[in-house]
């Protein structure tokens, strides 16, 4: 049940920080990388995810038949080992539907969207 | 270049419309069907797209190459020749980067995220 992919925004700022600074998605990309990513997932960096008003943002997806969720609001001095803790859980799924309680606070709290397999039929 | 996928949020409210009456995201499902979408594009509904702040809100996917965008702030009354039109430029697109000036307003304007095609190298 591989093929997990943690996409982090590089450019993404937080308005706590000197936007002169090294960019909080790029520090936090760093961190989880130095941290160490779950066995089945891969990490990449995206120059940007167009969710810049709930920077820091990630995606995690994994595959036709799982739901891609988009997060915001991370800060890298404060969400490292949560988000590592909620992609090792969504890996550990098919459908990357982990059960709530499980899931970290953050990802419950801090969703910006998600999104069905591609094969999910339709609901209406 | 089919394969690109509109995924509509069923059960989106908006600010301006009685609770009780039929959701937004319902009637907007409804009437893109009915104006017909583009060739290429199948559409379908979803229950949630976990973006309840910003809806009406859908999801334009298109396969391993393409970006995938969400968007928000939709309203079934105003935007439905919009998204059908920008659909179409999407579809027609190998990437699924349109050109900026040929996107419809509501594509730049309510973009809440982009995801980057699955095979898109890590930017750092």
């Amino acid at each position: 049940m591989g093929d997990v992919t943690l996409t982090v925004c590089t450019t993404c700022r937080r308005a706590d920080v000197d936007p002169d600074a090294t960019r909080p998605g790029s520090i936090l990309l760093e961190a989880l990388k130095e941290t160490g990513v779950p066995e089945g997932v891969n990490i990449r960096g995206v120059e940007c995810l167009s969710a810049c008003k709930r920077g820091c943002s990630m995606v995690l997806s994994g595959g036709d038949k799982r739901w891609t969720y988009v997060y915001g609001d991370l800060d890298p001095n404060e969400h490292v080992d949560d988000i590592l803790a909620g992609a090792a859980a969504y890996a550990a799924t098919e459908d990357g539907l982990v059960p709530w309680r499980e899931r970290p606070v953050i990802f419950r709290k801090q969703s910006i969207a998600r999104i069905p397999p591609v094969d999910a039929p339709s609901q209406e």
